[in-house]
């Protein structure tokens, strides 16, 4: 077997900034709910979410709207203009939201001039596809209710704030935006929140939602252990 | 919305090779089964597959294998050691494999001296996270036998040759391999190969198995279209 190091372990490496070897650029600016680019009319730019927030989607043959990921300040999307492949992927603005965007050709001609900004690209598209394997992950061995359950975990993580009882409270997502996450109906994602509600999981207030995630998570590990000790 | 390029439309870019700026490095050999590294253990390598086939699992909480993908010669793989990330993976070789192995260390400092290197493999890693947002989608709206049914269209393209009739024939996976990819039982997947055996969409031979790729596509057009026009 290949042979382990500390740094791969400790997680000691020091991971680059793409912001740090890129020079600033056009900023535009979208409505809510308004189109980056589309399936249609893709993007030929690498892009940075300066503020707000951006839905990433799919839409498969049959017509069904696929989540793949929101990203908010400092975070890219788009990077799959720089490959030859054709993406079919709708970038729209969730908010109101200003993106800055350099072109492939801009990206090249940097990476050829400062070798680590493409490192640090490089370093940050693996992370994505790490993320992404963990979502294959729980689509081939979660219930529904447990990638409902993943997804409140990792949206609190990611644009929630901590309350003082130690919960994260953010901007509530649409029961329509969550099923295109987890892949099931607007119906079936109602029905785990009010379960999720009932066990005190989640609070709903106006427009926000706090989620308890580490009581989540103890529901998940319990959940595993009943798998484990079935098998 | 942002506006696009005939090149990004026309797929005329082109890509480079990461082989190109990489040196020849030291050759491991693998007898089939034989891990390469493991989730207790991972690599601090990347990889290339010089020969063979090798399997990339993840197992989940509960114990279940999931089938990440399968790399074949001179395809990469290990990537996520140039990250600061734990990523829980396995890599087995699925027959006798030769890898071709850098230093996280090697590579980084290789993409300072060559810097097409590092754009080289981040175009390599986008395209891969591509599939993998492909395969997102089919998981949130495909149901196990369409899955499945793309699961043999991929892995024919892939790892198959062409035929005298324009059938693919590959090295045949067993139903439990692809039951990890799809995220299902064994048992499902027989009862789905037994179905699409009896369609003539694959036929067996001893260690082979020929997948009539257009066929299993034109009923994956019709399906779509069926829910195309109930909805």
């Amino acid at each position: 077997m290949l042979t382990m190091t500390q740094t791969a372990l400790g997680g000691a490496k020091v991971l680059e900034d793409p912001l740090e070897y890129l020079p600033c650029s056009m900023i535009l600016e979208f409505k809510r709910g308004q189109p980056i680019y589309t399936q249609n009319q893709p993007s030929t730019n690498l892009c940075l979410v300066i503020s707000g927030k951006v839905k990433i989607s799919r839409v498969s043959d049959a017509g069904n709207s696929v989540l793949v990921d929101i990203y908010q300040a400092d975070e890219f999307f788009g990077e799959s203009c720089l490959t030859d492949s054709f993406y079919p992927e709708t970038a729209d603005a969730l908010e109101r939201t200003q993106v800055m965007t350099w072109t492939t050709g801009e990206i090249e001609r940097l990476a050829a001039e400062r070798p680590k900004l493409a490192l640090a690209l490089l370093q940050l598209v693996i992370q994505r596809s790490i993320d992404f394997g963990h979502r294959i992950e729980c689509f081939a061995v979660d219930t529904i209710g447990r990638r409902l359950a993943r997804a409140l975990v990792r949206f609190s993580d990611r644009f929630g704030h901590q309350t003082e009882s130690g919960a994260s409270e953010m901007l509530s997502f649409t029961h329509e935006l969550l099923s295109q996450y987890v892949g099931t109906s607007r119906e079936i994602v109602t029905h785990y929140m009010n379960l999720f509600r009932r066990e005190g999981y989640v609070q709903y207030s106006r427009r926000s939602v706090v989620v308890n995630a580490d009581a989540i998570k103890q529901w998940l590990r319990q959940q595993s252990d009943v798998a484990m000790t079935a098998t």
